[in-house]
């Protein structure tokens, strides 16, 4: 059994990312440039975008943080989206979600440029990778994929169960695994909430990927000799032991599910670090292809 | 074991598609209407957007038919497309596909006005139908939807298995029936080319919808009793008996696997009338939205 130490993957990938940035200065060119727009001062948004902001730094990108009040009008939020559009020295953005009730989500989502929309979130990125066409992929199935690659796991021809539905992880990690691509080829089942007799499915499967947000549901006795199992799952759960009162759980029984596996990434420290360095990618990417369109 | 008429239901969903076109001449607003762009006089293409004028006549919807020699350069396809666009009279449109090679299909997809994109083509749709978003939805997809509902097949909590990867069939199939919605919710597996033991898969489904264009590869012991059985192969077969010279099969070895069902489509007379049918509503919901939209 060995445990995929996304952390350390990361790392490596980040010196990589580094690596480009300075070929890039030497070369004249500026870094790549990522901004996050954050609206109010939710606990959770807080710490996601710091992180990402602290990842740009280890890496030589360019950040900007941008932030609002919680009380901003969306016609607000909407003029600032325009500008990050137009602004040519910014690659790529995000806006963190959640955002406040009054501000119509999908709305400021199809106002980002599909071309800077490095969360993968617009529209537009989702129906290229469905279609299999470049796109900037959405960044948890991004992560997993290079985690994948990277590991040598076979998935071509293997049984694959997808564990959630939702349009950030399970719907676009189900597709990518299905693709006809090196990486993808695997014959993957799609469970959620109204799938009977899930241990069946997952007893059957080569490659688990568990994003459901179910604390340790997935148990040693659904999972077969030998699999695979990528766990997705990020639930803050009470904790007397911990100094916050809370530790991170993941969708899988660790303890007891990991002698079974080929492989399996932890919580914290498998997927999760993954996901940020897919940002940079995408961000990285989206500065390629404008300047690679532009001859600058 | 029932056949599913999907001519007969293809029929009904006529009449009440015609239906609306005359209420809606009572109201004193035109028609839906819709175009065809057909390069070439490929035989097959002839026969497929001949079927779709004819729908058009019998459903009241208004159609043009816009052909271009097998010449016609790619600008002035796209100036043809943007024209369309900009046409306030025309609701929706398709580009007969396939184009000539000169031709770049993609380009050509990507530049129709996905309000306008009838066929779902385009990635904005592509994109908007996997996350669950109003969209227009692809013609074979949205026919076998339909196809379910009408018959009263329960898919909730189903084991659906999806052959065939394809961006027109098996990928946004496999989507909607996963789907968190009452006609979706079964818990669906892709298959291909790469899937290793294929009637393993197949055995275990509720639903079965086959769409991998290889004549009669799904026989009898790959289906368990009781299964639902949708065909959506239409490969041309030489046969002496037909006059054509040619015979239509499709995906399923339809007389020894049909006994074992609890329901299945024939080809012809299944599958395919719902395609065109699913054309019309498509266009029928461009018309209305655009309508909404203006207030006329």
């Amino acid at each position: 059994m060995q445990i995929i130490d996304g952390k350390k993957i990361a790392g490596e990938i980040k010196a990589e990312l580094k690596a480009t940035t300075e070929r890039w200065l030497r070369e004249g060119k500026r870094p790549p440039h990522l901004a996050a727009v954050l609206v109010g001062s939710d606990g959770g948004s807080e710490t996601y975008v710091a992180h990402k902001m602290k990842a740009c730094e280890q890496t030589g990108f360019q950040s900007t943080l941008i932030r609002f009040d919680s009380r901003v009008s969306e016609n607000e939020l909407l003029e600032r989206i325009a500008r990050l559009n137009a602004d040519e020295d910014v690659d790529g953005f995000i806006v963190q979600l959640p955002l406040p009730p009054h501000i119509d989500e999908r709305k400021i989502i199809e106002t980002i440029d599909p071309a800077k929309d490095v969360d993968g979130f617009h529209p537009v990125n989702a129906g290229r990778m469905m279609i299999g066409l470049p796109c900037l992929l959405p960044a948890t199935p991004a992560g997993i994929m290079e985690l994948l690659r990277r590991c040598r796991i076979e998935t071509a021809g293997k049984r694959c169960a997808v564990l959630g539905r939702s349009n950030i992880v399970g719907k676009p990690i189900a597709m990518l695994m299905a693709q006809k691509t090196q990486s993808g080829n695997a014959t993957v089942t799609i469970c959620h909430s109204r799938t009977k007799d899930l241990a069946d499915v997952t007893r059957q499967a080569d490659i688990i990927i568990a994003a459901m947000g179910q604390p340790e549901m997935l148990t040693a006795d659904m999972v077969k000799d030998g699999a695979v199992v990528i766990d997705v799952g990020t639930t803050r759960t009470p904790s007397a032991d911990a100094k916050s009162g809370w530790k991170l759980k993941g969708d899988v029984k660790f303890d007891e599910v990991a002698p079974k596996c080929s492989y399996i990434t932890p919580v914290p420290g498998g997927v999760g670090p993954m996901t940020i360095v897919s940002l940079l990618n995408n961000t990285l990417q989206a500065a390629s292809l404008k300047r690679s369109s532009c001859n600058s």
